[in-house]
């Protein structure tokens, strides 16, 4: 049934249910003039927003609409994972164009709630509107943190060992390997569709006491620079040390690129790069998916890499930009 | 100059300033991958969204940019003063076109922060992505609340009086009149463009112990509605009560029109509806810009209201729907 057949109202109640998944924190969910919920004492609140715009960060060429709702939430628990904090409460908006199908809007949020079960988040308030264009969709993440101790980009010291969390470049090898359709990379397809946040890793990461954070959303060459920047250091890294899964090597190979591109330069990893005191190190090793990639020196704010070739050379911030032509 | 050579970090960069306006709330504002804010002892917390898509929630017909801002942000801050709640933080998406000039962006963002400002709200994070279609700007607001204390719509009691806050159908008689080209309508234009929200009235409405409120986005006859069904009670009101401003009566008579079908049926006044036990009435009556309407009584959850010609009619839930046409 079309969007605008069904009415607004009807198609609100129709995603209403099932959308708490924590009930000790809310007071009053969707269908008042706003939610209410509760804090926990002695924590400082988290709050991100994130717009994902058919057409320009989505399409459903690759993804099913499931994915696009998954992977939406994703991104919102990503920034939540970039503190160390805990995730709890979203809003989500979404304009749609009244002749789309219901049924899609319905399996965009099926993703989303998918996402919100999973890590305990309530959908505790929205709003439904028509466009006369591409459908729009704003999700508004609220997480909590103890006191102090959110992870900022700026707290990078010089002497730090700088380390990711798994496979980097993992998202944007499936979606290389969609856009030319070649078949064997199972793994990174699904990393690209229905990729994971590290709540998990970033609260552990938070507590070993790291010293700066960022979530790989725009690609490792831009998140360093991030925090290269935010912390007036200088970043070093050795570029055969960041982790790649073996499809990536594959693509590359089968393509006639550089592996490392696709960590460097490849976005929506979700992945965490960090930086941390030196000693460290073996804890953060013994963690198994950590991999200490460089470190943080004193010097200009800018990010240089160690080749494969043993030469040097400038990471610029080459983020994903999304008026630049 | 275009937003998309000025570039999408640059833009962020230009209104990232000035948007703290209350900052012992606030441990990390915009900047990294989410705003960090510290919350009140001993209160609940509020959150609400809200999405304006260009074409269909507003134009540049008939407002500048800045009232485009200034109202979107009083939409915003009007879900709070419905709960009888404090606004505290605000983020912003917003999508546009490459090809749209940054003097407007900025403009609609003056009219935003003219509002925060006012209010003593933090702008605290956001997100800025590019659209090939209308702009649609999406705020999140994060208020509080003392614990147990948010007023809902489902609190009305058999017994109650109805009242509402200063006049209703102001902003449909500014834009009436913008939309005929009728001079002579100077306070309910301005009305229109530039709507405040009732946030102390909301605060001095719950101190006072009401029993349900709404704030009046989508006309009287729909919030009213909202009210009983959620409430599941019937209400009464005397329409020759309800109050006009000079210049509703003026339209009405210029273009034949009921004066009353704008208080009904006229969205966007954001003024606030109530129910509150009888026994308040002196004290409400007391604040000067309360006027009590009706009653609430057992029944079905539907609305009547009482006409001039002293007939009964029913007020349907007329709101605005988005998607019907």
């Amino acid at each position: 049934m079309e969007l605008k057949n069904l009415g607004e109202f009807n198609f609100i109640h129709s995603i209403e249910s099932d959308t708490i998944y924590d009930p000790n924190t809310v007071v009053q969910g969707i269908g008042d003039d706003c939610a209410v919920y509760k804090v926990t004492e002695g924590y400082e609140q988290l709050v991100s927003t994130d717009t994902m715009v058919e057409g320009v960060h989505f399409s459903f060429q690759y993804m099913m609409p499931y994915d696009v709702g998954y992977r939406l939430m994703t991104a919102n628990l990503s920034d939540i994972a970039a503190m160390g904090g805990i995730p709890r409460q979203v809003v989500l908006s979404v304009a749609a164009p009244g002749h789309i199908d219901t049924r899609i809007l319905e399996e965009i949020y099926r993703g989303v709630k998918e996402q919100c079960q999973h890590y305990h988040v309530n959908l505790i308030g929205g709003d439904t509107v028509s466009i006369d264009g591409p459908m729009v969709w704003t999700i508004t993440i609220i997480g909590e943190i103890p006191q102090g101790k959110a992870v900022l980009r700026s707290g990078a010291q010089p002497g730090d060992v700088v380390g990711v969390t798994n496979y980097i470049g993992y998202a944007a090898t499936g979606l290389g390997s969609l856009s030319y359709n070649l078949d064997g990379y199972p793994m990174t397809r699904i990393g690209h569709q229905r990729p994971e946040p590290q709540i998990e890793l970033g609260i552990t990461l938070r507590e070993l006491g790291v010293h700066s954070m960022n979530d790989i959303s725009d690609g490792l060459s831009s998140e360093l620079n991030e925090i290269a920047k935010s912390s007036r250091v200088s970043i070093i890294i050795d570029e055969t040390l960041i982790p790649l899964h073996e499809e990536t090597y594959k693509l590359a190979e089968a393509l006639q690129t550089n592996p490392i591109d696709y960590a460097l330069l490849g976005g929506e990893d979700f992945q965490l790069v960090f930086t941390a005191p030196k000693e460290l190190s073996k804890a953060l090793e013994n963690l198994g998916s950590i991999t200490l990639i460089g470190e943080v020196i004193e010097g200009e704010p800018v990010v240089q890499s160690v080749t494969k070739a043993k030469e040097i050379r400038l990471l610029e911030a080459k983020g994903y930009n999304h008026f630049h032509e």
